[in-house]
């Protein structure tokens, strides 16, 4: 990945450019600086997708009225634990962030917290919560539904949504975190690879003739990338949009897909507090035990690389932090004309 | 499936003769009863693999002393919402049903109710408590670890559990009701398929040497069913073991497997109070929208049924209600040999 094509950006410098341009385009100071680190933290994270390469769409967004930079969210309905939240369709990273606190608020009270939000925008990485939640101690549930983008099973246009799904633990003073969408490859992930002329190491999706393809082209073309697991990824996805809808009352993926971009989508936040448990002073000898007993499976071959979910992001981390972020120049180049 | 193999069964005969075994093995009546309902609904659900085909094997757990009949599951320690039960190694499905219940009555206080429990034994079909809270109103989030019995993504020896997950929610009179283990395929699937001769219809694991096969008793053989998704659902499985594990205080899939025999397993309980939620009214319309605009999806060809999940439970179950559970000779004799 090191050729002309690419720079590295020292972290402070990229996010003193994303606030300037956040500030630019109406964001108040605080809002403009929680919004550019959550766009640092995804690239410093290698999460490039939902970091630096996703800023100008973002503003394009603002630009175009989709999301609105000034609108809070607001308490809508209390029940106790449960709280819905009304996303005002603000900036889908600050809406996030606040219902992922306002979880951990009503776990520290009841054990178990859950905001389910409607009405807000993309929250670019789920990741992002559920490592803020984790390294504050927390265990975090949380997803999302999505513009439809893949066919149910046995079926040929795109009804569903990915919905990605974050699962994550707090792991010494890291955290373990799982961030899956529910197709097997993100378009991102095919476009880039059909931009390189190559294949997917699995098949991820049908090509026109209703066959099983590595080939991302044949893929981008048919419409129809595969749910995980093919029939079951289908089904979970499905019902993750049908809990995010109703525990929010917000919009499922069949309405948000009836608009022109995807605006308005419905989340939910569940969060523990296992400082209240029983258990709680032997918890992270559990967890270090299990990763223990995970990483001592016997590889397949030398290329075998047993990983946690959140593993290769320190180690990405880490580099991306001593060397600055390893970004596309034309993206950069864009970024720094960005007005 | 029509053949001289299998005979039909009517509901209660079969009830009544689990009821018959249950008692000579030392259930009291009303723990007979219960259990013999679950075995029970679980044939009439087309679950043979729960129900009937596995009676004998919980009636020798029963006879190992792995279960012990006169357990009751106690409340270990609560935290307002969450509470954390000790199921005393009593019998799976009675914990589990208990559990469920409790989750629910904690949900109508708080919204939300979690109830996690360790020390408990093989649940059965993880459905029967999805359906069971669904059908009361409530969404339902559940799950089990279980003892290791596929690789983690990249290895080769079976570190990981199937770990199934359930979610549920209200539809009407009855339920949509996902019930899903992290394998692609059931070992039990598999056995069936080899026995059979046939082969599956997607790769289903590994052979021995280290490529993805659809043949059963290539994957038998090797010990290496696929998760869904490759690596995602290999983390995905991880991730529900962590938070079984830790929730309730109990073994991870990983002291499980030291074991001779699954027992002692950890799970978890969640329930919502859908009631309590501000949209209620407009709940049970919101699922109805969501599934009939994925009904509508175009199909791939005339064989294409695209099913939600649970649905064609709804039809096995009325067929085996009406006409009689359909069960294979053999498994049936031993039903009615069984001391």
């Amino acid at each position: 990945m090191k050729d002309s094509n690419t720079i590295r950006i020292p972290a402070v410098q990229m996010e003193a450019e994303f606030i300037r341009i956040l500030l630019k385009h109406g964001f108040r100071e605080d809002k403009a600086k929680l919004c550019a680190s959550v766009f640092t933290d995804n690239s410093i994270d290698g999460v490039l997708s939902h970091g630096v390469n996703r800023l100008s769409r973002f503003v394009k967004y603002v630009i175009n009225g989709l999301i609105d930079v000034d609108a809070e969210p607001e308490l809508a309905h209390s029940s106790g634990a449960v709280e819905q939240w009304n996303g005002n369709l603000g900036p889908g990273p600050l809406n996030a962030f606040k219902c992922t606190e306002r979880a951990m608020t009503l776990a520290r009270k009841s054990g178990i917290g859950c905001v389910a939000l409607n009405n807000t925008n993309h929250w670019m990485r789920g990741g992002t919560y559920g490592w803020k939640a984790a390294k504050a101690g927390f265990v975090f549930i949380g997803w999302t539904n999505t513009i439809g983008l893949m066919p149910a099973w046995g079926a040929m246009d795109n009804k569903l949504g990915n919905n990605p799904l974050v699962i994550a633990v707090p792991y010494g003073d890291e955290a373990i975190v799982l961030d899956m969408a529910m197709s097997q490859y993100s378009y991102g992930k095919m476009e880039t690879k059909a931009m390189e002329n190559s294949i997917l190491d699995f098949p991820g999706g049908y090509n026109s003739s209703n066959e099983l393809t590595c080939d991302p082209s044949e893929i981008l073309s048919s419409k129809r990338p595969l749910p995980i697991g093919f029939w079951k990824g289908s089904g979970l996805t499905l019902l993750l949009d049908i809990l995010a809808a109703i525990l929010s009352g917000g919009l499922s993926t069949g309405e948000i897909s009836k608009k022109k971009d995807e605006s308005g989508v419905s989340q939910v936040f569940i969060a523990f507090d296992i400082s209240k448990l029983g258990n709680f002073p032997s918890i992270q000898n559990t967890i270090s035990e299990i990763i223990a007993d995970y990483k001592e499976s016997v590889p397949v071959d030398e290329k075998s690389n047993i990983r946690y979910p959140g593993e290769q992001i320190l180690k990405i981390r880490a580099a991306n932090l001593q060397d600055g972020i390893l970004v596309n120049r034309e993206v950069w180049n864009d970024i720094l004309s960005l007005e």
